[in-house]
C-alpha cells in the first residue's frame, strides 16, 4: 500500500561531496549532496547551492570550482562544512582538511578526498532560493590505492560517503549486486 | 598519490531511478542515473536524458513525468530499462513491471518501486547530445512497509539500488555511519 508524503525534496540515496572554490586569496568550501551529472557530450555536472552561500559567491567570481568526493571516515568533516558559514572563516583548517593545487583551475583539491573532479562554471540558474550551478568537468583525479588493475575507481576502495535525505544520515555504500549492461540481457533477448 | 584520469563523467555513487512518462496512449521508461535534486523551493528534479530516447519525447509531449526508486532485486528490470529502446515496445510488460495511476500527473508510478516521486516539467535544456529536463516535484509515495515511526522513508528497509560508472555495477547501500547535523557540531564548537 503506497502513502502519500505530499512534497518535499527526497531522493534516495544522494552522494555526499565537498565542493571547492577560490577566487583573490580566498577558499570556500561546502557540503553537496544536490549533484549529479547533467550532460555526457561534454561531461557536466548540476548541483544546487543556496544563492546565500559564500562558496557559491567564489564559485561566481572564479568561474571555476572541484568536487571532492568524501569516503567513510570523513563524516564530521563533511558534515562540519555543511553547517558552518564560510564567511571570514578557513574552514579547511577548522576541518582539518588539506587543499591542494589542482591541475587546471584555480580552486583547490580537498587532498583527503579519494576522487576529485575539476570543472569550469558553464552556466548558474536562478531557482528559486537555490541556483543551479553548470560545470563542465576538465579533469578528474583518483588516488592510486583506488584504482583496479583496469585503471577505474573501485568503488570498493573509494568507499564513498552517501547522503539520507530524510532521515537525515550518512551511509556507505553495500555489496555488489550486479553488472550493468549485462544482468538486463536476458529480458532484452526474452523479447 | 593522485593519479589525472582525463575527462569522464564520473560521480560516485549515483542513484539507479526508472523514470516513466506517458502521452496519448503510450507509456515510456527508461532507467535514470544522471539525476539529482536542483532548488528546493519548490522541490525541483534535475536529469540528463540523451535526446534521441523515446522516453523524453513523452516528457515533452505531455509535461509531465514520474521517479521511481527501485530496490535491490530490481536490477534485471532496471539494467533492461536502460538497454531497450521504447519505440513500439511495453517496457513495463516487457520488464516485468506494473504500471499504477500516479494521484496528480498522467505518467504512471512503477508499483515495484518502494518511493516515487510525480514531477511536473519545467524545463528542457540542450546539452550537447542530451537534454537537462527539470521537474517540479508535485508529490512523493511510499510503501508503507519502508516508513519508520516517525513517517520517514527508512532506507535499510528501502534498501535502493546504486549505479556505480566506470566499473558499471549496481550495489546497495551500506550501514548507517553517523548522523546528518549532528557528527560536525564538535567540530563548529572548537572554532
Amino acid at each position: 500500500m503506497k502513502k502519500q508524503l505530499s512534497v518535499k525534496p527526497l531522493l534516495f540515496p544522494m552522494p555526499a561531496t565537498l565542493v571547492a572554490a577560490a577566487h583573490d586569496g580566498e577558499q570556500g568550501l561546502i557540503t553537496v549532496a544536490w549533484i549529479g551529472m547533467v550532460s555526457g557530450t561534454p561531461p557536466t555536472i548540476g548541483m544546487a547551492i543556496r544563492a546565500t552561500r559564500n562558496t557559491l559567491r567564489l564559485i561566481e567570481a572564479s568561474g571555476e570550482f572541484t568536487v571532492n568526493v568524501p569516503r567513510v571516515g570523513m563524516e564530521a568533516p563533511v558534515d562540519f562544512c555543511g553547517i558552518v558559514s564560510g564567511k571570514g572563516v578557513d574552514k579547511f583548517a577548522a576541518a582539518g582538511l588539506t587543499a591542494v593545487p589542482a591541475s587546471i583551475v584555480s580552486a583547490p583539491l580537498v587532498a583527503e578526498c579519494p576522487f576529485n573532479i575539476e570543472c569550469r562554471l558553464v552556466g548558474v540558474q536562478e531557482m528559486g532560493e537555490y541556483r543551479l550551478v553548470l560545470g563542465e568537468i576538465v579533469e578528474t583525479h583518483a588516488d592510486e590505492e583506488i584504482l583496479n588493475t583496469a585503471g577505474k575507481v573501485d568503488i570498493g576502495l573509494l568507499d564513498p560517503l552517501l547522503y539520507v535525505p530524510g532521515t537525515q544520515e550518512y551511509r556507505g555504500v553495500g555489496p555488489k549486486v550486479a553488472d550493468a549492461y549485462v544482468v538486463g540481457v536476458p529480458l532484452k533477448e526474452r523479447m
